[in-house]
């Protein structure tokens, strides 16, 4: 009868800072790619026509993590969250189940997260200004872990105004078009990635974009044309090329894995990151499980020691 | 901040009686066969060198499973159990996660209820008396389940006398001898599949064998050629030859698809069963997402309809 720990929504927000997520995140990328961090590839489970489910396994030092996770875009307009779900950390000495988290919070976090450590790592030096396209809660994340990183300030753009308003009042920062928000240094698109919005027009020497939006097959936010004008960097090769911001360009030929560069390969100094400050990078983030496992493990560490006040269960 | 229901490992096996799993499961695979339950193919997350966790989602009626599952063979010498676990039900319109279970009860209920059903399907006419080869956790749900569906007595055969002793006391039947065992109308492998326990000389016409322990790379309870002797039925044919009893057979090319028959075709009446009362037939079972979802939603129904106590919490 394993008794597990349960951090929900609030402790894991209040368990782990944004800048904790990204100290987290940009040491999994690192250990990922060095091997030391394991990540078999995530199932898709189709629900149609409400949305998909999503297992995510990972497991590195003495944890395992299985994130059940889902993308149900329509939620929203029942009052029901797109993203919810459970994650569960387990010891990988015994298989026992240590801890569950909420998923929503866990993956907020840690997509935000990435988009600061891709941006610490891929940005021209000296850029500041972040546009934020998409200001729901993966946007305002976002838009806090830049903040965090020393990011900003930012234009927050947004059909829903009042989410755009309410974003920029919280960080300082302001309201703004989508042709405002692109000329911003740091450019990150947090669509459900339904319609493009970065065309090759809107590239300028100097733009880094983080590219978060698309995640499963059929979305871009991006034309193929604008993406293969870009230096490339993804999270992870096969999901990006497969149901990423690159799978349009790399399914038209004109992307091949050999222009791709893992952000792991450059955070542990493998591979080189922008070529110049004139470059224009882009980097494709499709979401991780080891990214999911970062953050997880660093709110159960704060659990544990007792920073936050977790809850528990019995099984 | 979802609220699950919590059904515990007691809950769950209070929830659904051996009887119910059965005609759980029984319906599962045919509406797994039909195409109206949806199951893709299982992830293992590698622990080496302790042993792995899997998950497996599945779908049906308005269900969304995930089961985070262990297999850590050498924990019970530390006191732990080989198998433990989550097993999530999410509603499949929604995405919302709706209620948590304990895996190692749900996973030796349903392990348990498929041999039944196999049984029922495929075992001669007038078959009645049942060998356990194995009487952990898994041998004696299958025991229960068998007695549930009107079959024994048996004779219970584990190395470790305390445990076939434990499980003939508890169903009327006797503790005896691997060839006692093996003479039985029904004969029922749950070892770890670390050693050979049927040959081909164990073979006589008539016999069914229900064979559960192999559900990974190199694990096998009979030799290739006994395997090839039989009439051959699995569970679902991915899982069967690539990491069940099937796969030496398969991998030695003694075997391929075309012999092997799943239960869901024969209990949909879309295959035949056995060919006549003096076959020997063989079922592979590997263990089936589907047949977690038969009894979790089994289960989850029961305590929505206050039939047992379930907990809660909230994330």
């Amino acid at each position: 009868m394993p008794e597990l720990m349960v951090l929900d929504h609030d402790a894991v927000l209040a368990a782990v800072s944004p800048a904790a997520a990204i100290d987290a995140t940009r040491e999994a990328f690192e250990r990922h790619h060095r091997g030391e961090w394991i990540m078999p590839a995530k199932i898709y489970l189709d629900s149609p026509p409400y949305g998909d489910f999503r297992a995510m396994p990972a497991r590195g030092d003495e944890l395992a993590l299985l994130k059940w996770v889902t993308s149900f875009p329509h939620n929203p307009e029942h009052g029901l969250p797109t993203v919810s779900g459970v994650v569960c950390l387990s010891d990988r000495r015994t298989g026992v189940p240590l801890a569950l988290l909420d998923a929503r919070a866990v993956t907020a976090l840690r997509t935000g997260a990435v988009a600061a450590v891709a941006t610490l790592a891929l940005a021209r030096p000296g850029a500041r200004t972040a546009g934020i396209v998409g200001c729901g809660l993966h946007g305002v994340w976002t838009a806090r872990c830049l903040a965090a990183a020393g990011h900003g300030p930012g234009i927050c753009c947004d059909p829903r105004t009042e989410a755009a308003e309410a974003l920029a009042a919280e960080l300082g920062w302001s309201v703004g078009s989508l042709p405002e928000a692109l000329a911003c240094d740091v450019v990150n698109t947090i669509t459900p990635g339904a319609q493009v919005v970065v065309e090759e027009d809107d590239l300028w020497p100097g733009l880094h974009l983080n590219m978060l939006g698309a995640d499963g097959a059929g979305k871009a936010e991006a034309t193929v044309a604008a993406v293969a004008a870009c230096e490339l960097f993804c999270d992870e090769w096969d999901q990006a090329s497969h149901g990423g911001e690159l799978a349009g360009a790399v399914s038209d030929g004109v992307v091949t894995r050999e222009r791709v560069t893992p952000l792991g390969a450059v955070l542990a100094g493998d591979s080189g990151g922008r070529s110049g400050p004139d470059a224009i990078t882009l980097f494709d983030s499709t979401g991780l499980a080891i990214q999911d496992l970062a953050v997880a493990a660093a709110a159960l560490r704060a659990a544990q020691a007792g920073v936050v006040a977790a809850g528990s269960v019995t099984l």
